[in-house]
Formats: C-alpha cells, structure tokens, sequence
C-alpha cells in the first residue's frame, strides 16, 4: 500500500533535500503537540516559550510524546531565547494563547528575517496585529502572515512532554496575508497537515474562530458552577445545555453579521464544528456539543480567570466589538459578555483586550476599513 | 408571663371587637403561609388565586398548616372569585408573583372600595402600578396602597395546606402611599406582624427588594448547571460564589444609584439581609448567602422558565432599568443582564416586562418623575 503524501515528506519540502525548520511558540498543549508531532516527521523542529518553567521539564526529555488519536514522538530542541528560536527557521507556528502574542513578538523580534511564515493557530487577529507590534518596535521584516481557524489538535498535556490527543481536526482554513503566499504557505504545511486548506482572507480565518463563538458564552451561564464545583465537571457535555445554545447562537449572529458588514461570507459556528469534528447523528449545534467524542474529557476550567475569558474575551470578544461599532452595527450580545465577564473577574476585560490600534485600524473609517480588511471595496 | 401584643391581638385591632377581614390573593408558599397564620390568629381570612387548580385541593382541606420556624394551623375561606374575596375586607394582601398583579386587580376591581388598604409582599411597584390598572378600567377605588420589602417568611409549600417555614423574617420594611396612612396600616398588622416597620417613601420599599438584587444574577450565572442538573443543587449555598457576588454587588451599586438619583438612600443588600436574617458570624454578603440557615433548604429552580426570570427581571430589573435612563444614568449591569437572561429564555423580557405606562411615569419629565416618586422636588 502506497503510504499517503504527507507519510512520505517526512519534514522534507519536496524537491527539497534539507529538512524544514520550524520554530513552535508556545509549549503549551498545541504547541507541545505540533512541535512533537512535526519533529516526528522530521522536521528540524525548535520550541520556546514566554515561561522558562514550561521549558525546563522539557529541557530533560529526550522527546515530546503524543497518544490516543495521534501516536507519535519527535525530539525538539528546547529554546530559552525567542529570537535564537525564530532566526532561520523557515516557519513559526504561533501556539501560544493570545495575550502572550505582543511580548512573545517583541522577545522573538530581533531574530526574524524578510519571507519568514508565521502561523498563527488560531489566529485571533495576528496578522493584523503581529506587524503593527513589530513596527511599534522599529521592526520591518516582511512577514508573511497565516491565521488557522483553530488548533489542529484537541488535546491537553497533563505532564511536560506528553500530550493526550482526543482528535485530529479533519479540516481547518488557514487565511493567509498577503493571499499571494498562500500557495507557499500551504505547500509548506500540507505534507504535514493535509486537513490544512486556503480558506482566503485572513481576517474572515481570525474571525471564524470557535473560541470566541463558545468558550466565553458557555463559562459565562456556569460561572457559579465552575466556582462552586473547582471545575469538576464536563465542560461541553454537562455545561452546555438547550438555553446555553440559544445564547451562543445570539452571539454568533453577531458575528455573523459583523462578517457581512465586512463584505465577508462567515461560517456559522455549526459548520465550524461539523467540518473539524466526526459526531455521528449529531445534527444541530446542541448535540454536536454535548455527543462530540473529542469533548468527552475536557473538563471545565478550575477558576473563572481563565483563557476562556481573558483570551477569548479579550482577544475575540472585544476586537469583535469594536469592529462592529466602527462598521455601524450594535453588537449587545458581546457587549453584554464582556461585561459581566468584566464584573464577574472583578475588572474591565474591555480595557484588558486587543484594541483597533493594536490591530492598525483605529484611523480608519468605515470604506477603508473594509478595503484593509478584506482587499474589497 | 405576660403574652406579648401581637398573641393577646388574636385578631382583633386593639379597642375593635370585630375580627380583622383579610383577603389573601395568591395560594402560593407566601399566601398560604400568611393566610394560615392569620387565620390562626383570629382573623377572618379569605383566600383566592388566578389559578382554580391552586384552591381546589385547598378547599377539600379544613386549615393551613405551617410548621418548622413557625407552628400553626388556621381555617380559611377559599374564593373562586377575587372580586368576591376582597369585598369588604379590611385588608387585601397581594401574596401572587408580580406578572398576576395585573389580571388580578382586574378580576378583583369590582369588589373594592375606598379606604381598603392593599398591602403587596413583596412590593414589586404595586402602589404605582395597582392605581393606574384600575384607572384603566374605569375602577376609581381610594385605595391605601402598602409595598413590603419581603415576603415575611422564607418558606415552602410542597403540598397544598401545608407550608414549612423556615425562617420568619426579623424586621420588615412597609411603605405605604399615601404616607399619611403608614400608622393606621401598621396598627392594623403589627399585631401579627410586629417585624413590620414604617419605612417611609412605597416606591423606596419597591426598590429596596432583594428578589430583584439576588435572583437574576445567581440564575444567569448558573444557567447551565440549572438545566444540565434540573436545578437539583441548593441555591444560595451552591450557585453564590466570590465572583458572583462580585456581579451581584456590581448590579446593586446600579440599584443604589438609580436611588440616590431619585434623592432616596436605598439600602445595600447585604443589609437588607443581615436586617431580615439571622446568620451568625456572617459578615459579608458571600457567607451571609452561602451560611444562611434559613436557605438550606431552597433548591435552584428546575427550569429557567421561572419567576427568577420572569418575575425578577421583567418586574424589577426591567423598571429599574428604565428608570435609570429616565433618570439619565446608565445601567449596563441591569441592560446585559436582562439582554443574556432574554436570549436564554427565547424571548424578550425587555418587552414583556414592566414600562413606565404600567406606572403611570412615561410622560413625566425627570424632576417631575422624582416629585412624583418620592415626594421631593
């Protein structure tokens, strides 16, 4: 049996005989499984993060090691310095949550070159927002820019270089800016990741992002059940219910309609869902929730200052917000979250949160705004 | 040892032979509880609901059992006909959630006459809105219009007739409109009630309510948990935690302003409740919430569907709301809270709840709307 493309490429570009180098930011869940599974594959994979106390453990193992939907194990090179991490890699994949973006940006700035791939997954606004702060910093590289809808993997690390796989997404978009790179960008990743497509503009990617359209609304209506119970419960399966549902259907109509002010064709969080998951039968937003096989184990978070809230609120939530204020439309729904998110933490995630500035967009007005955006008019 | 007044009243107003004649709308946990003990103190009690199938077991039955905080037992009179139940009675106690208020005082204007004195527990803007309701059909009775902050008991009724009480409030605010009457109506219950105190302005006692304080913020943020556990957890105990307390204190600073706007000193929840309850070492509202005996017992709604909502937010967060921007202040506490528990539900609660037609306010100006109130310019 001839082994599929991506079993064959084994971390090589083909054509190419040198192996890919890949930086992974983040070693979190997701970046500890992508860096462990690329480096399976034979990537030159190096990794890093904004906390030394995650790399340390790292540090002393000889390899990331990933089981359940995915068996894998690849040897990365551990790196205390962002920049030394970034300098020749041929991509960075972004997998750090996204409040650390701006001070990992500033960190690995002095090592990127012109051409570089950053991958953001999920994107939530990075190709905006990752030259804007390199430009604050008086850096210029040109950078070519990818968003992923999501994390490719629903996983969680339970000890320092062992991941639990629930599910490999079967497909996922990718935005990348400027779109002209796009089939690089993919040639590159694809033999890696098949499920990986170009899905066009990269803002449509950033806003196409399940976190936002479900971590907050979901903690928000258990908030008193995550305190009471120190999260002890099923996150997706026990928390969402048909009410629950009713609310993250409001909030995605919001952002549905912010896609159209924007002249963009966004996917409704169902399809998000059906098209990166397998749950059999399930066929409304309620039920692929609650029955998704991935979601089985995913508890709910111990405490309320969570990146449910400080980054889907934050860095989904209030960009979200402003965008629909400055295209002229009342989005109450995000209002409403993210204040009593904010009243519920005890301070102002709207002020905490990604600002148009820090996406280059304050000064414009509605026409320009659209025509950066989205390269329409 | 002497028996204290309110024993030796037994039903009789002091100087009065005739026993006091008291209509009790609403079979409810708080009507029948306060139609048993009542009756149990000499007093000739009637009670009606809006609903048949409340009073037909009721009917079949000799008296009212209360037990636990308090041990009772009182015969009643049921009434199919509200109109019929308050005909000549000296008191008329409003005892049915606040979304009845309004059928029944139709069904019941044909049987009132001037001088009755029609005492709401709790209060739910009845002295505003009962007079403009019957204006509105033509019934010009000179009522006395009484608001209570509470319910004086905190009590249950699992099976008709019988209500267990468990706990009965220390100190109860009354305000009675005109206040010229607040003598005469606390002479004639504080025999029975003798917690229940002159508290001045009806409209301060309306919105000094802790329903409306406490029972929309603990729903919404336990949302989930209801409906995924079909309420089978304890209220207070369970769903109040520090950042839910930290949402409540956010809406009652909402509540307080929309009083010091209207020249009023609203009291601060955690007082309210340290005035009706007993909680010993409790010195915050978190373990006055989580640690009150009296709360043991309540168990979350099994639906959302409930008078948390409905009544919580339609007749109280609802007005105030518009109150509050009548009044040029803003109250985004009150607005996201009502927008979420509206989208939970599946309807609008905004709409389907109490306006300032209801009122009587819509058409005042806002020193108008203050005089009108409070008596103040």
């Amino acid at each position: 049996m001839k082994k599929p493309c991506h079993m064959q490429a084994r971390g090589r570009i083909q054509g190419l005989r040198k192996p890919l180098i890949i930086a992974v930011l983040g070693a979190g869940n997701g970046g500890q499984a992508m860096a462990g599974w690329l480096a399976s594959r034979g990537c030159e994979v190096r990794l890093t993060d904004l906390f030394p106390n995650y790399l340390a453990p790292l540090r002393r193992l000889k390899a990331i090691e990933l089981s359940g939907a995915v068996q894998a194990e690849g040897r990365v090179t551990v790196c205390r310095d962002p920049a030394g991490c970034v300098r020749g890699a041929d991509m960075i994949i972004l997998a750090t949550a996204a409040p650390g973006h701006k001070r990992l940006v500033a960190r690995m700035a002095p090592g990127l070159t012109d051409g570089q791939v950053l991958l953001a997954t999920p994107g939530y606004f990075s190709s905006l927002t990752v030259p804007v702060y390199l430009k604050a910093l008086g850096y210029k590289p040109r950078l070519v820019c990818a968003e992923a809808e999501s994390l490719i993997y629903t996983c969680r690390s339970a000890e320092p270089g062992k991941v639990a796989v629930y599910f490999v997404k079967k497909k996922m978009g990718i935005g990348v800016q400027p779109q002209s790179e796009a089939r690089r960008v993919l040639e590159m990743i694809r033999p890696f990741y098949p499920q990986m497509v170009d899905e066009g503009h990269s803002f449509k990617v950033a806003l196409d992002n399940v976190n936002y359209a479900l971590h907050p609304a979901i903690l928000l209506f258990n908030a008193g059940w995550v305190e009471a119970a120190r999260g002890n419960w099923i996150f997706y399966k026990e928390g969402v219910t048909p009410s629950v549902i009713r609310a993250v259907e409001g909030l995605d109509a919001e952002r549905l309609a912010l896609g159209s002010a924007a002249g963009l064709r966004l996917t409704p969080v169902y399809k998000l869902l059906k098209k990166f998951y397998r749950v059999p039968g399930a066929n409304h937003l309620l039920s692929l929730l609650q029955r998704n096989p991935a979601y089985q184990n995913i508890q709910a978070p111990p405490v309320l200052d969570y990146r449910y809230f400080t980054e889907d609120v934050c860095y989904g939530l209030v960009p979200m917000a402003a965008l629909s204020r400055k295209l002229g439309l009342a989005a109450p729904v995000m209002d409403s979250i993210i204040r009593l998110a904010s009243l519920l933490l005890g301070r102002d995630l709207g002020r905490a949160g990604l600002r148009l500035s820090d996406m280059g967009l304050e000064s414009l007005g509605r026409k320009e705004l659209i025509r950066t955006l989205t390269g329409q008019a």
